[in-house]
């Protein structure tokens, strides 16, 4: 646990793009933030862009380049958390606060160059703790920094603001980083194909890491690394209701390890096959660091067994769907790697994530039993630890979630064993 | 006239709101740039907000307060001109040459800390020649700056990209600052009241002061002004035909001096009248000095003899109509000054312009005939040495800028001093 160096608890709150589409949402989030102010705290808010905002920006760039700059499209999609900051401070000053705004450049988030995508290495919150100082709330436009070589405005990517506020809540060693969103919390399952999934009341970063690199959209992978790395606790609440969400906190402080946490499953990937690839040392390397060379994250890898006298493997692996043209522009950009390449983009993802796991050793057995006998074709498999993903069929994954949920019993009814009563284990949503 | 410094020659191109709405128009610009550049030249181009951008997010501004803050609406502003930098650098970039949009703040546009109405303190422009010596174009957001003292985003208020332009021009010592709008440059009168307007070929500095302050929109005044002050020639010009525009020159370079050279007008402006002021030292000082103070223009001013025991005087004077609110809440918050204050904001004001005005007296003889044969009559008089002001019922307006414009015999029929030929007097819009 982290206590603020001096001064009253430093709070960041971070509001996303649905908690500030429109003026009514916009004055609710300056009311919460006024309300933690007067609880005693000192505020900063990271806010994304509007609504849908960041596609209209997109769909103006799209007007004008089939391909756009990606310099000039971090400068493009920037100004959109501008425009959110500097409504909320109005509506701030409104309620008799005073506030500021700041871009992510005047906040200090400091990047490497990779537009669109850029890392924070560095951030110099000067500007912030001086306006925390006069007693000012702070708001910073989440997704963007400035890059430490050309000064040039940088992204984050999508979700990025998830990240601005857990690297504020480090730099500034604030009590909680809260996450606020259009749902409760984190789900042992999306509550849109499971509605008996349960929010969880802890969950730990290793947890959280599998379930965002593997669907579940409530907070930004990257954004969980950089908490977990930095021991910042992160706090996934609703912005529309009162009440606890759910918090996201080290191993060692979650109160329970059940098996299994969480079902996610994700429908924003494809997969490439490469045939007839060349079984000899370097290639399957050759192949990956091109593909982060142009950072494209590969998720599952699978390689056949070579057969024949020549010798030649199959490779097959999952990119994120937006990656998939770029994926097949870097491999086709390589002399002669593989005889073919296919893509397909009708594939889905299934996981189960659990730091129990570890310790029980026959939870693998049982998702392939389950989807077994949901007559669910296994065709990719990944696993680490705490987690086992199954690439599937797209049109399956609705069932797959739904069957595993109910198998490693993760809804309300569930006897969990830290908690015979299951008292806790009663939807908190509605409530 | 001034020789940049060295390399070739540096050309400051700024496109309007107009000139930028749409995606084609953003092409059409970013040909025009490209053009000047395979040229030969090193191209700065300034952008305003496009279309109605600037009108969108000041009613965003007014969704969430009725009186945003104005450090905040500055902010919320200059995302504007950032969206449109952008997205025309992404068009140059397809056209096969190399651009980088810059905000006001990288550009080293560097102003005092007047929201909404700041100014130009200085132009710290490294970043734009490192970039012209890369060989790239440079596309600057225009209507913004950063302040000095707090490093906040301010705007230079509305048409504060043509400052914009102006002062890169001066500080890069620009051969040219070419001001694209979707009108072919000056004219004589406004086209859309005096079909018979003609395009001016050359305009003085001190002609076009005057006419920007008496309702030309053309060009921002203190773009004029700045202009001026730093010797840069300004070329108004279409964005849509090429061919010559109209030059803003110094008046030792203007060809030919005629009496009358336009009539303008405008509709933007309001009269206030205090009734009953105290004629005392010091009372119209304490008056002009708030409202300047909260920076309201003051145009016309005119104050009657006192009458009565009591020494009693009335006061009018006329301020942008958009001020009038402010003006009205800095008189009720003095002390005593009048019995009553009124406000007219139907009013509108004619002027004539015309360097030569200076050595021929009969000018405002005439102007008040021609206005009386028209049975307009003239409620508030101002007077400079090439211009005469008359406000009159804003109704009468049209009226009064077609007899004068007939009556000085500006049209393409006029013979002027200078060219009896009358050769260069034919309309150029068309051609």
């Amino acid at each position: 646990m982290i206590v603020p160096s001096q001064g009253p608890e430093i709070v960041v709150m971070k509001f996303g793009g649905t908690s500030v589409a429109g003026p009514d949402q916009i004055k609710h989030a300056a009311r919460r933030i006024v309300a933690a102010r007067e609880k005693g705290k000192r505020v900063v808010a990271v806010l994304s862009a509007r609504g849908k905002t960041t596609d209209e920006l997109v769909a103006q760039a799209h007007e004008i380049s089939d391909r756009p700059v990606a310099r000039e499209m971090d400068m493009l999609l920037s100004t959109g958390e501008r425009i959110s900051c500097a409504l909320c401070a109005m509506a701030i000053h409104d309620m008799g606060h005073e506030a500021i705004s700041l871009t992510g450049s005047q906040a200090g988030i400091v990047t490497d160059s990779v537009h669109t995508k850029a890392r924070i290495i560095d951030v110099r919150a000067d500007r912030i703790r001086q306006a925390l100082d006069q007693d000012r709330i702070v708001l910073v436009a989440g997704f963007q920094g400035v890059s430490t070589d050309s000064r040039d405005v940088t992204t984050l990517g999508r979700g990025g603001s998830d990240t601005t506020a857990v690297a504020l809540a480090a730099a500034l060693q604030a009590g909680v980083c809260e996450i606020y969103t259009d749902v409760a919390g984190v789900f042992t399952a999306d509550p849109r194909l499971v509605p008996e999934a349960r929010k969880l009341e802890t969950v730990s970063f290793e947890e959280m890491l599998e379930m965002s690199a593997s669907g579940a959209g409530v907070l930004q992978l990257r954004s969980v690394e950089y908490a977990r790395n930095h021991g910042v606790q992160i706090h996934c609440r609703s912005s529309i209701e009162d009440g606890p969400g759910t918090l996201v906190i080290s191993e060692e402080e979650t109160m329970e390890q059940p098996f299994v946490t969480a079902v996610t499953h994700s429908n924003a990937e494809a997969r490439v096959t490469l045939r007839g690839v060349r079984d000899e040392p370097g290639v399957a390397g050759r192949i990956f660091t091109a593909l982060a060379g142009a950072n494209v994250n590969v998720d599952v890898i699978i390689q056949n067994e070579p057969v024949g006298d020549d010798q030649l493997a199959d490779l097959s692996f999952t990119v994120d769907r937006a990656d998939l043209a770029t994926a097949r522009d870097v491999i086709e950009g390589l002399d002669g790697v593989s005889l073919e390449m296919r893509t397909d983009e009708a594939i889905g993802k299934v996981s189960i994530v659990g730091a129990g796991m570890r310790s029980h050793p026959g939870v693998a057995a049982k998702v392939f039993e389950v989807l077994g006998e949901e007559r669910i074709n296994i065709e990719m498999i990944s696993t680490s630890p705490i987690k086992i993903s199954c690439v599937i069929a797209a049109d399956r994954v609705p069932d797959a979630v739904k069957s595993l949920h109910r198998a490693f019993e993760l809804g309300p009814d569930a006897v969990r064993p830290e908690d015979p009563t299951g008292a806790e284990h009663r939807p908190t949503v509605a409530g």
